[in-house]
């Protein structure tokens, strides 16, 4: 596999240009304006997996956005990787805060990304990565050098949750069959800290809608006399954390998996600066549960954020009104043992508890997912583990993630096999945020590695 | 005067198509947007005064929008009466909640208004009330019955704070001298039972705006860890209200004139059903401050409400988001001895010092008033007395308003006469709500009882 690095030399243009092509169509699956879009990217991506090397490709239809799926067996008795990612993208407002459109790719060099940096709406979240295993086909193929079976399955409704892909799978076992999941849509630590996902969180989202009067009132006239829907909101929002910021939902860390002093001491080796993350973020200091560290707060630790909120007037100027309706957007990112359906049960029969009876509450849940952790013994994770010390000279750190990819403890569930994350984007590449960007040096170094992960996990199930 | 109501009837069609026109322009004076459009009203305005008998009529500029001032000085020995009353309106949202377009006024008939409504940005608040006077000033002249000196000062900016009026006020206090200004920009209690407003709330209008990460995030990899905006929000939005809905911003109540329990006895002899009230907005439950009526709770009581809220994604779907920024619009009405801006300077130190170092806060200032209260026992208050009387057959109940007119002390203070309130809309009329309609029955009252309060003031002053 000597040449892959000559091979990406004479071909990175073409690899920049194809992906830069796919960045072009706002596949935004959240917002039905972009049906087409979405669709259009499907075909584009049974196209690029016909020419990488799939000998079969199929757009299987769903209730909602197609699955594409690939497949390269080369012998029934090698082992079978089934690559994971998904086509479709989130919404990229605020649309004011992107220095360029956000489905006009530039590349632009940053302090982190010297080599450049590709920016637009899903370069690195998850066109850019997915691509990758693309390209790494491509390789593979073109050069004999595919050492055993490959599927392909790539979704277009994982930004909204993926609730189609969960039935795909339940009803194709047989067709997905594998050895191992092979997924990037996660991050590293740093280009030169290499580290591969072990842990997911869970995710549970719902939107709340808050109703006072029948309509919306002068606020002269009515005010102090009737609820108002957005006080009311406010209200039981921040009810829902206590002084030190836990959570009052009632049950809600009940099956909170707490994780032993050994293993938060090993967690608390990877680098990590405090004063970084502050300049980085531009604020004067972290906020969240007490008793927990910044990487502990966003890893191993439940939380419950407001994604949106809107009520009454928000145009220029003033308005003395008092709003009928105001609603929010919630999540709440869970961890491994916290089963999504029961703590969104959970979320709603609290929260309509909650209410003052001078409104009334409607809970409507959007979707979710359960967390997730790998171990770090298995054939898979020693295989990625080798592929990165190969290309980056580095034993990777297992890291916890606090993001959520819900499918993967579906995929162990329904396909009984472990997934790995793979994951070549930092968490400054500003996914699901204005200025989206994936560096160049990521994506080669990405379409590098992975053919070392087929190589070894091959070799290692022998 | 006994001709009034026939030259009523003769021309009411005339009187209701001007009206009509008239609410067919979008003035709406808090969205740049539609700057032509409010200074086509004023030119409007300008036009009716003069037909209707103004012998100077002259556009005012400002350094915002005009002021339409006309006059009609029949004997300098005789008293003037100065008619204030403004031509914009306050923005239609939401909306997709009007039944009809907001600026293509229909006549519909309504269990309150047999007789039908007109339904429209404006009708009641304040274009329908504020041409009253100008056809009953074109009744008085046309039937040489001007008993007395007319002057009109008519802006177009009452909905965003009149801030260019006060200065207009100022600069020209003997072209505006008067003995009673007259304003119909309030309502009465029923077509049944007409009163008059005796009192006024004061308003402090503000945004707030509170800053977390400088960019937004992805609530997975951050969720947890940094503090987010939104629930910032509604902690401090929350905190602003105790357990008994006493507002928590030092030193607001210190002023607040407290009745006596012989003032509240009188107020609660008005005919009042709470549960018609909750009928009408179709609620369970009133909500306000511990130890009030809900007619006191809207009326001699300050308040504070969140008129508008926003932040993070609102829009179709889920998007996983830690918004860098979160806002609201809140507005305090006040009582009377309330100092607006001290409050305001209450507001915004309070505010800033209950936000965690995490975040920045930013406090705007919009615009506000002082309350007001005017004496039952004035000639002028008794002439309007006598004027109901005279077209309702009823003495009109002296009343509290919980809404603003910001600049009725303003003119005490800057013009040394009082104001009388004599309001013809219905609080069912749903100013600055959707479908704000003005009833055809109360628009030909108010033009039939104007000129009785001109006679029994002229006579009052004798």
């Amino acid at each position: 596999m000597q040449n892959i690095q000559s091979y990406i030399k004479e071909h990175k243009d073409r690899f920049l240009n194809e992906l830069i092509e796919l960045l072009k169509i706002p596949s935004i699956s959240a917002d039905s304006t972009y049906k087409n879009d979405v669709l259009k990217t499907a075909e584009a991506i049974k196209t690029r997996l016909e020419k990488a090397g799939c000998e079969i490709v199929e757009i299987c239809e769903t209730a909602g956005y197609p699955i594409v799926y690939g497949e390269n067996i080369i012998d029934p008795n090698l082992p079978t990787v089934l690559v994971y990612g998904h086509y479709d993208v989130q919404p990229p407002d605020p649309i004011n805060l992107w220095d360029s459109p956000p489905f006009e790719p530039v590349i632009k060099k940053t302090e982190l990304h010297p080599e450049g940096a590709i920016f637009a709406r899903g370069a690195c979240d998850d066109k850019g990565q997915m691509y990758m295993h693309v390209k790494a086909l491509e390789f593979m193929t073109a050069n004999n050098e595919l050492p055993c079976n490959v599927k392909f399955m790539i979704e277009g409704e994982e930004e909204v949750g993926s609730a189609n892909l969960a039935t795909f799978v339940k009803n194709n076992q047989e067709k997905l069959k594998n050895d191992v999941i092979l997924i990037s849509d996660t991050g590293m630590i740093a280009n030169d800290v290499p580290s591969i996902t072990t842990g997911l969180r869970g995710l549970s989202y719902v939107e709340v809608e808050v109703t006072g009067p029948n309509r919306d009132l002068h606020s002269g006239l009515y005010g102090g006399a009737v609820a108002n829907p957005i006080n009311i909101l406010t209200k039981m929002i921040a009810s829902l954390h206590d002084e030190n910021n836990y959570i009052t939902i009632l049950g809600f860390y009940d099956k909170v998996e707490n994780l032993s002093d050994a293993e938060r001491a090993e967690m608390a080796k990877a680098p990590f600066s405090l004063e970084n993350y502050k300049k980085a973020l531009n604020i004067e200091a972290v906020y969240g549960e007490t008793g927990y560290s910044t990487n502990e707060r966003n890893s191993i630790r439940p939380t419950l954020d407001v994604n949106g909120i809107w009520g009454g007037y928000t145009g220029e100027g003033a308005k003395t009104v008092i709003a009928s309706k105001a609603y929010a957007k919630i999540s709440m990112r869970l961890v491994p043992n916290q089963d999504w359906e029961e703590i969104t049960e959970l979320f709603q029969k609290h929260f309509e508890s909650i209410a003052p009876n001078a409104v009334k509450v409607k809970v409507t849940p959007h979707h979710g997912g359960q967390g997730y952790v790998t171990p770090i013994n298995s054939i898979g994770y020693q295989a990625a583990s080798k592929a990165y010390q190969q290309t980056f000279g580095k034993t990777p750190i297992p890291q916890r993630s606090g993001g959520s990819i819900p499918i993967v403890s579906l995929f162990e569930q329904e396909l009984k096999s472990k997934t790995i994350l793979m994951g070549f984007g930092l968490d400054s590449d500003a996914i699901h945020s204005p200025n989206e960007h994936f560096g160049v040096w990521n994506y080669l170094k990405g379409i590098e590695t992975i053919p070392y992960f087929y190589k070894y996990f091959t070799e290692l199930n022998n």
